[in-house]
């Protein structure tokens, strides 16, 4: 039998009712939007409807129930005694569903999330494909001209060179933010031309396999001004030091204050807005999470990015991020494409 | 002020709290994935975290909170009194959270997609641009060679077509579906390269300024079989009958029940797998829906793909979708891609 579902009967106190898809593909392999899985001790049952039903009997190791289109009605239906659900997927309308059948529904947490957290080899290896994808890509868009075009259309190729270097998708949407844009961590790529002496801050990933990659680079489109070339050297120096800190054993919210702490000593104190990183798996962001309110710990097999960034409104800003393998004595740095401060045209 | 927001609040017994990332780009044109608005007869508040924050004080008409990555504990703390909450978009673990503090959260479902439902003028015209790239992209598809090359390979050149006719983005991840693989109303593209006399299901649309286009049409690689020809012309059949009976009045299981007629009238009786169509919008499934349960009436406004199939496990599919605007005396088709039996080298 799957080896993920056995390690998560382990951990189960009472059958648990699979709602998150993505959860659904990492017990099973199956997607779609509509799915649920039932694991109990002897058993797994997978609940889908007629459009994905003759796909899901192709599944071995899982007994198929087609539904109704109202999944959670369906099952309701079907279930009885104490059955925990995802608590941070299924939606309260959901859970009014599910208790109005026989069955007594235990909300729980985490509980396949925490499994994900740690990667078996099958999922290193699709991560570490992402990457490489993402690495190619990055390499051949370093040597695209940027100034006078837009954030969007250097979004787009970006995004063609990632699919023709083998991404089967984006793991999310491309990232490029330029000059004062830059200042926003999480900006749509607008339609104004990137002028000289801006950052760039190009945040993609490659998804291979089902696993996602995620690589930001900063470039300089020109010769940057002293305060922007500043922000990238101490972006760099925070992300080295980050990285050098991460290892198995060491909490999430120490491994983001070694990277704060390197920024919060410099001019550029209180601009480091977002947390150092996150897990990166079948989505990408999962646990664990390291910010400075994160109670998670890393463990061996975790992969996750590292990317400090300063953000200077009005002005631009730096991010810098790579994957990693968690390792007992540190961390194996998965993403290739350099960091150092590179210029482009 | 703002009229969205004005229709909603004639709408509302107490405060709402928006957190459906759709609803909350539909009330105040803002995109972010961790943001909530909640609209008081008075004022409209938006809260979220650092990283959209600056991109949110540039809106009009919104007083901009600024919470930590905790949006629902955040908010949680600053609200009092009975305050709705959409009971399809909360979790179990968030409405837990939203109860924590000195609020009486109260479910309510549908409010704000209900409204969504009947477009504005804005929304029809950039609906029509999305319709219109997605047309134009399906003319230069449908002079591509199909057979030898994979449904995947298919797949990102439409992408490729529609990206460069417009699309902002894809509304939904492209289908194509041939041979065996399109008797599944739902296939992700395989590696199978498309083979003579098969049928190839291709669904896409484009994303235009944020609004989805949804089509759907099936070519013939080569000379197709007797029984294909028949589900295609039986198909488009039930398609035009469906049209026929689109207006305002009209129940959605009663238009859905039109098409189904047709087919369950011939040897494909019962191989019509799922509802006939959906609203369409800034998502590509919203309200109303057409299908059998379906308890919606259709109104002036609404925007609706209809879209019946047959389905033959083993053999192939047929499937014929096209975006109208349902109107007082019956609807504007608004795809414009010929959808008679088309054959493909």
């Amino acid at each position: 039998m799957n080896e993920r579902v056995e390690r998560l009967r382990a951990a189960l106190a009472e059958p648990l009712l699979v709602t998150n898809p993505v959860n659904v593909r990492y017990l099973t392999g199956f997607r779609s939007t509509n799915a649920a899985v039932l694991v109990e001790p002897d058993r797994v049952r997978l609940f889908t409807d007629f459009r994905y039903a003759e796909k899901a009997r192709r599944l071995d190791g899982v007994d198929v129930i087609e539904t109704s289109r109202n999944l959670l009605a369906s099952i309701a239906g079907q279930l009885a005694g104490r059955v925990a659900f995802e608590a941070d997927t299924v939606t309260y309308a959901g859970w009014e569903t599910l208790r109005s059948g026989d069955a007594e529904p235990v909300p729980r947490r985490r509980t396949v999330e925490r499994l994900r957290a740690v990667k078996d080899e099958e999922e290193l290896d699709a991560i570490r494909r992402a990457v490489a994808v993402t690495d190619r890509a990055f390499e051949r868009f370093a040597r695209e001209r940027f100034t006078g075009r837009s954030e969007r259309e250097l979004a787009w190729r970006l995004e063609q060179l990632l699919r023709e270097e083998g991404a089967e998708a984006m793991a999310f949407p491309v990232v490029v933010a330029a000059g004062p844009t830059a200042a926003s961590p999480h900006a749509d790529p607008g339609g104004r031309p990137v002028g000289r002496g801006e950052t760039v801050v190009v945040d993609a990933g490659a998804e291979v396999d089902g696993y996602c990659a995620d690589c930001t680079r900063t470039f300089a489109a020109g010769e940057l001004d002293a305060r922007l070339r500043a922000a990238y050297d101490v972006c760099l120096d925070a992300q080295l030091a980050a990285l050098a800190a991460v290892r198995a054993g060491v909490h999430g919210r120490d491994a983001d204050a070694v990277a704060r702490g390197r920024i919060d000593a410099t001019e550029f104190a209180g601009l480091f807005g977002h947390g150092l990183g996150h897990g990166v798996g079948l989505v990408v962001h999962e646990e664990p999470v390291m910010r400075p309110e994160s109670e998670d710990v890393l463990a061996p097999g975790n992969v996750v990015s590292v990317e400090p960034g300063i953000y200077l409104p009005g002005e631009g800003g730096v991010r810098i991020e790579d994957i990693v393998l968690v390792a007992e004595d540190g961390c194996d740095v998965l993403t290739r494409f350099p960091k150092e401060r590179t210029a482009v045209t």
